[in-house]
C-alpha cells in the first residue's frame, strides 16, 4: 500500500495535532492515516515575531532585519538555513544564508530598502553533502574502505548538478565523475579544470583538496534539495522611514513664540524660530494642538477651574465656532501660514509634528452636528471628562462605541488624512490609551496603507501592558517611563527591557526629560547639571528623544506647588514669553549633543546598547556600537548621576562588546570637551564635576585595530 | 452612514493587520472601512500555550490546569475575566473566575476529570457595574451630588437583571428600583428582602450596604455584558492518566531473573519477582525488548564485535526467524506468559512497560519481506547503523522516507496497537530522536486518539531543542540530563528550567540515576551514600523517576573501563545472576522512599518545587507543597551531596513558600529516620553523615496553623 509522499514544503508544526483535534470532536475514533505531507527539519521560535506573527515587527529603511530561529532535524544530519524575504509588493523572495549559533539556534538578516511591509520566513534544508563529507572524513581517518562511500557521494553531487546553473553544473558533473572513477581514494589527482575549485594556493589537485574546500561546501549548501526543506510560517516586518528610528524632537507652544511683548504668537513667529531649532539640531518640531480653543468651562491660569477674561485656555480643549480638528486657531494664523511653516521646516530637514487629541470642547462643531458621538447622562447632558472625583468640564470625550461609531471613526480618519495632505508626516497622539485599541489599529493601518512614511508617537503614560499593546498594534514610537528612572539600577534595568528583550521588536522608545505635563523632581532640584545629564542620557540611551522647550533649555524648574510635577505658570494655560538670550540657555550644549548624534551612527540605533561596570553607583557607563566595514563606530557615554558633587571611579569597558583586542591601548575621544584619553584593557579612571560638564561622550577607537571587527551582539 | 457594530465576540488581535496584509498584496491602496467586529478588552499571552497554541499543554486527571493571561482594556474600566473550558467530547463550556495578579496579569484554573483533550480560552468582559461603583465611592467621598449617577447605576443593574436567572432577577429589579427612587442617597433604607443581599450581620439595611457588598459585586461580575467581551483563541491541554505525572519505574532484564543458576530467565521468573518490585513500591516495571534476537553480527560480552557461541546478544537487535516486533523471544516464554505477567502486575498496580526500539537485526522477517523499508548502498547491501567511524552491524535502521514509507509507518503503528491489545499501556521509546518528528507526532496522536491512557517515555539523550520537540509533539515523559547534574548549582538551575519555565507545560521529566547504558561517575566512586543520595534526589525532585535494577539497589558500580560509563559485564550483552539477598541491597530504603512518595501528595507534582538557601554548597534543600483545605502537604528534602564527609550547615526555609507564619515554631518530621525537630523562622541547623543516611525527607507542619494557607506559587 505505497502512498507517495507529497513533496510540498510545509511547516511540520501545524498538521497533525489539528487533525487529531478535529477527529476528537467530529467523529468516533478510528485509525488515522499517516500525514500526506511532511518534512524532517523543524523550524520554530522565529524571531522577530510579534503576537505570534499576527503583527509585523518594526524596522526602518537602511537598516537590516536580524532573524533568528531554532532549526534542527532528527538524526545527525547537517542543515543549511536561509532567511527568505520579500517586500509585500514584490513577488520575488531573496535568500540570505543563516549562521548557526549555540544549541540549534540560527541567525541571519536581510536588508531593508523601502518602506512598507516585508514578509520573511526561515527555511531549513538537509545538507546531504555536508553530512556525507563529515562522515567521509571520519571513515577516512579510521582507515575504512571508501569505495562504496565515494559512489554514494557521486550520486549526491550528481543530483545537485541537476539543480545547478550551467557553470556550476559542469564542475559538479566533473566532480561526480571523479568520485565515481576514483581508484586511489581521496588522494587521486583531479582534472586541472576541477582543481580550480580547490581553496587557497597552490591549486589543490587532489580529490580531497576539492572535496573539503569551502567553495564546494557553500555551493552544495545552496543546492541542497528543496524537497528536504521545512519553511516556517511567514512573518512580517514593517519598514518605516529612518526618522521613525532616529529622531530628535523639540516641542514648543506656537502661541509663546512672539518675540518681545507677550502678544499671541503666530505660525510666522514659529517660522522665525526655525533657525534656532535647526541650530540646536532637532529634526522634529512638535506643536501642541493648533486648533480653535473652546470657551465653555475654559480653564484658567495654573489650571484654575474657570478662565478669567482674556486667558487663552488649554489648546487640548479643541473646537469653537471657528472650527474643530481640521481648523486653525485664528490667532495662530491661517492654514496657508501653517503650510508655509511646514514647507520652510521641511527645507531644513525638520518635520512639523502636530498633536492628535481626539476629544472636543463643548463648543466643538461636532457637539451640535453629531451629538450621537458623545456619551449622554440620564439627565440629557453630555458626559464631560472625569477621573472621579476630578472633573474636566472643558473636555467632552468621544464615544467610540456609540450607535454611530463607524461614522465617528471615519471622521477622525479624515482628520488625519487632512493633515497628511497639508504635509504633516508625524503625529503625537494624546492619551491613546483612553480610546479603543481596535480604533488605533484600524486608523494607523488605514493611514499607513497609503502613506507608509507617517509616524505616530504614542503619548501613553500608563500601565506597561497597555503601552506595549499600543506599540504592538502600530504606534511607531512611544513615550516611556524614562522621566522617572533616575538611579543607575533603574536606568540599566529599564533600558535593558526596552532594547534587549522582544519588546525591542515593536516598541520604539522616545525619551523625554520633560514635557508640558511633567517637570520631574530631578529637574526641579538638580540645577544645570540635572538638565545636562538628563539631556545626555535621553540623547545617548535612545536613538529618539525629545525636549519641551524653551522651558528645558532655559532650565525652567519651578513647580506649581511643592510635590507637584506641574510647571508653575504652565504654558498649557497661559502664553509665556521666553528669553532665549538668557545666559542660562543650554541651546549650544544641546546643539553639540545633537551634532554628535548625527555624526555617530552608533547613536542612531538601540540594538547594541550595553552597560559597562563602574565601581561607583553615581557613575553610569554604556556603549553603543555600529558595525562598519571601514571601522566600527563605538560611542561610550559616562554620566555622573549626582548633580551636586564630583564623582570619580573606575570604568571597566567590556572589550568583547566594543570589539577591541585586550593587548592594545585605545583612544577615548570626548566629543563634548574634545579631550583625548589613552585607555587600556581593564579599568580606566573617570572623574566628572557636575559644575563643569557631568558627562563624557567618548568615541572609542583602537588605532592598531582600525578595521571592522565582527563582534557578538550585546 | 451608521454602520451597525456586529456583536460577535472575537479576539481583536487577529482582524485588522491581516486585513491590511491582504490589501497590500491584492489591491492598490484605498481607504479601508472600519473593522466590522471588534471589542475593547485585549486578551493575550495566554499560558499554557505550547507552540503558539498549535500543540496541547499536558495535564493529568485529578489535577487542575492553571491558566494565566494578560487582560486589559483602554480607559479605566474594571474587567471580569474567566477561564472557559470544556472537554473535547463535551459541547458545554464551564466558566472559572480568574483573579488579578500584578500588571494586568490574571490567573484562574479548571479541574481535569477525564483523559483526553480539553479546550480552554480566556474571556475578559468589561465590568460596568464595578467601574460605576468604584467611581460612585469617589464621588460620594468628594461630596458630589449623586442623583444622576444613581440613575446611571439603576440602568446598569436593570440591564443585568435582564440577563439574570429568576431569583437574582427579582433582587436586581428591587435594587434598580431602589437606586432610581433614592432620595436620601446611599443612606436610604432598602426593603427587608433586598437587605438580605448585604454582606455580614447584622443585615445591612441601607442602599450603601447592599451596593458595596461582595455578594452583589460577584453577581454583577457574572452578569457582565457578554457583548463587551473579548475571548482569546482556544488552546488545548491533553489530560493523561495520573501515572503520566506520578510514576516510579523499575527496569530489569527478564533474562536475568532466573534464581540460582545462570539459566535464561523467563516471564514466569519475572512474575516471581513481582513481590520484590511491589515491596520496593514501584508502579512501572519496564522491560528492555522482549523480541527474538538476531544472530547475524550478534554482539558478544562487553560489546565485543562478534558473539561467541551461546552468548545471548543484545535485545535491541530485534528480529530472527522466530519473528519481529510482535513476537516474543522464545527463551522468555510465550505471548500467553507475557499476558499473565501483565495481568499479575496490574493486579498489584504495576504497569508492565515495554521498549519500542524501531530497528531490525539483519535476521528480522521484514528484511526479507520489505527490503524497501531499509536504506541500500550503491553496492546493493543494506546500510547498517553507523555513527562514523563506529559501526553497529547487528542493527539495520528503518528508512522512514523510503518510497514505501507509509506502509512502514502503518506497520509500526500496528506494532504498538498489538501490544496495547496485550494490556501494555506504557512504552519506553528507544532513541526517538533518530526517527522523523512527523512520524512520532502521527504515531502518538493515532494511538492516543483511541487509547488516551497510553504513556510514551522518550529515551532521547540528545540536544535540548530536540528533546523539547519530542515532548512537544506528544511524548508523555522524557529522560533528562539529571544523571549528569551533580553539583548544587547544576541541580538547582536544571530543575528550575524543568519545573518553573514554559517547558513545564509540555516536558515531563523522568529522572534516572542509572540506566543499562549509563553508570555515572558518581555511582562508580561514591559508594552507598551516592546510591542513596541520587535515589532520594530523583525521587523527591521529580514526581516521576526510575532506576535500572537490580544493578542499582545492589550498588553495582564497576565500569567496563576507566573513564567509561558502560557497566562492566553489561546485561545488554550477557545474562547476569543477581544476589538479592546481599546485605548491600538497598531495597528496603528504596521501599521507604517510595512509600513516602505515595503518602505525600506534594511529591506527586512538580509545579511547586522551590529551592531554599543553605550556607553550605554541599547541602541542597528544596520543598514541594500541595495545597489542601485540610492542611497543606509540605515536604522539605535536604541532601548531602558530598558522599565522603559529614556536612553541616544552616538551612533557611522560605516561609512564604511553604505557607507558614514567622512567629510560630513548626515541626520537621524526618520521614526516613522518624526523628522530629522543632524548627523556627530563620535558619535551622542540619548535619548529615553519608555513612548513616545522607538525606532528610522532612514533613513540615505548623501545629498552630494547621489549616490550609493559600500561598503564592513559588
Amino acid at each position: 500500500m505505497a502512498m507517495p509522499r507529497l513533496r510540498i514544503p510545509v511547516c511540520v508544526e501545524t498538521g497533525v495535532w489539528f487533525a487529531l483535534k478535529r477527529r476528537l470532536t467530529e467523529s468516533p475514533i478510528s485509525p488515522i492515516s499517516p500525514p500526506n505531507n511532511w518534512s524532517r527539519p523543524v523550524v520554530r521560535a522565529v524571531r522577530p515575531q510579534v503576537d505570534g506573527g499576527r503583527r509585523p515587527a518594526k524596522t526602518t529603511v537602511g537598516d537590516y532585519v536580524t532573524v533568528e530561529a531554532d532549526a534542527f532535524v532528527d538524526g545527525h544530519e547537517s542543515l543549511v538555513c536561509d532567511v527568505r524575504a520579500r517586500h509585500a509588493t514584490s513577488g520575488k523572495w531573496t535568500s540570505h544564508r543563516m549562521q548557526p549559533l549555540l544549541d540549534d539556534r540560527w541567525r541571519g538578516s536581510f536588508p531593508v530598502a523601502e518602506t512598507g511591509l516585508y514578509r520573511f520566513s526561515v527555511r531549513a534544508r538537509i545538507d546531504e553533502f555536508a553530512t556525507w563529507r563529515d562522515d567521509l572524513k571520519e571513515r577516512s581517518s579510521a582507515g575504512q574502505d571508501l569505495t562504496v562511500e565515494l559512489r554514494v557521494g557521486a550520486d549526491i553531487v550528481e543530483r545537485a548538478a541537476a539543480r545547478a546553473r550551467a557553470g556550476q553544473r559542469r564542475m559538479l558533473e566533473l566532480l561526480a565523475e571523479s568520485l565515481r572513477s576514483s581508484r586511489s581514494g581521496l588522494h587521486q589527482t583531479v582534472s586541472p579544470e576541477l582543481a580550480t575549485w580547490a581553496p587557497g594556493t597552490p591549486v589543490s589537485e587532489t580529490l580531497a583538496g576539492v572535496l573539503f574546500g569551502d567553495l564546494l561546501g557553500s555551493v552544495m549548501g545552496d543546492l541542497a534539495d528543496p524537497d528536504t526543506g521545512t519553511t516556517s510560517e511567514v512573518y512580517g516586518a514593517f519598514a518605516d522611514v529612518a526618522k521613525a528610528r532616529f529622531s530628535s524632537w523639540y516641542e514648543l507652544f506656537p502661541r509663546s513664540t512672539a518675540e518681545g511683548a507677550a502678544r499671541h504668537g503666530t505660525f510666522t513667529d514659529v517660522r522665525r524660530r526655525l533657525d534656532y531649532v535647526e541650530q540646536m539640531g532637532f529634526d522634529v518640531l512638535y506643536l501642541p494642538p493648533i486648533h480653535p480653543i473652546g470657551t465653555t468651562a475654559r480653564k484658567g491660569r495654573e489650571g484654575a477651574p474657570r478662565a478669567r477674561k482674556d486667558e487663552p485656555g488649554s489648546p487640548w480643549a479643541i473646537g469653537s465656532p471657528a472650527g474643530g480638528h481640521t481648523a486653525i486657531h485664528p490667532e495662530l494664523g491661517t492654514l496657508a501660514d501653517f503650510r508655509s511653516l511646514v514647507s520652510d521646516a521641511l527645507a531644513r530637514g525638520i518635520d512639523v509634528a502636530i498633536d492628535l487629541a481626539f476629544q472636543a470642547s463643548p463648543d466643538h462643531p461636532w457637539v451640535r452636528e453629531h451629538p450621537e458621538w458623545f456619551k449622554h447622562r440620564p439627565d440629557g447632558t453630555i458626559r464631560y471628562a472625569e477621573n472621579p472625583p476630578k472633573r474636566y468640564e472643558d473636555i467632552y470625550p468621544f464615544d467610540f462605541e456609540s450607535q454611530d461609531w463607524s461614522a465617528l471613526w471615519l471622521a477622525l480618519r479624515d482628520v488625519v488624512s487632512f493633515w497628511v495632505e497639508q504635509g504633516v508626516r508625524i503625529f503625537r497622539v494624546d492619551n491613546p490609551h483612553t480610546k479603543p485599541f481596535a480604533f488605533w489599529d484600524w486608523l494607523i493601518s488605514s493611514i499607513r496603507a497609503g502613506s507608509p512614511e507617517v509616524i505616530f508617537l504614542s503619548e501613553a503614560f500608563t500601565r506597561p501592558r497597555v503601552m506595549e499593546q499600543l506599540a504592538r498594534i502600530g504606534f511607531t514610537q512611544s513615550y516611556t517611563y524614562f522621566t522617572w528612572r533616575t538611579s543607575k539600577w533603574e536606568l540599566e534595568t529599564y533600558l535593558a527591557e526596552l532594547t534587549c528583550t522582544d519588546k525591542a521588536d515593536y516598541f520604539r522608545p522616545n525619551l523625554w526629560p520633560n514635557t508640558p505635563d511633567i517637570l520631574s523632581e530631578e529637574l526641579q532640584t538638580g540645577g544645570r547639571p540635572a538638565f545636562m545629564a538628563r539631556l545626555v542620557l535621553a540623547a545617548t540611551l535612545s536613538s529618539s528623544y525629545g525636549i519641551y522647550g524653551p522651558a528645558f533649555e532655559l532650565q525652567e524648574h519651578l513647580p506649581r506647588s511643592k510635590g507637584s510635577e506641574e510647571y508653575q505658570r504652565s504654558e498649557k494655560y497661559e502664553i509665556r514669553s521666553w528669553d532665549l538670550e538668557s545666559p542660562a540657555n543650554l541651546s549650544a550644549f544641546i546643539g553639540l549633543v545633537n551634532k554628535i548624534r548625527r555624526d555617530h551612527e552608533a547613536l542612531q540605533f538601540n540594538d547594541r546598547l550595553h552597560f559597562h561596570p563602574t565601581d561607583n553607583d553615581q557613575l553610569i557607563a554604556y556603549s553603543k556600537v555600529r558595525e562598519d566595514p571601514e571601522g566600527n563606530d563605538v560611542v561610550l557615554t559616562i554620566v555622573n548621576l549626582d548633580h551636586h558633587h564630583t564623582q570619580s571611579g573606575w570604568v571597566t569597558v567590556d572589550l568583547d562588546v566594543v570589539g577591541f583586542s585586550g593587548g592594545v591601548p585605545y583612544t577615548a575621544h570626548d566629543l563634548l570637551s574634545d579631550a583625548r584619553f589613552t585607555w587600556t584593557a581593564g579599568s580606566n579612571f573617570v572623574s566628572l564635576d557636575p559644575l563643569v560638564v557631568p558627562c563624557h561622550i567618548l568615541a572609542l577607537k583602537q588605532e592598531d585595530n582600525p578595521s571592522a571587527v565582527t563582534v557578538g551582539a550585546s
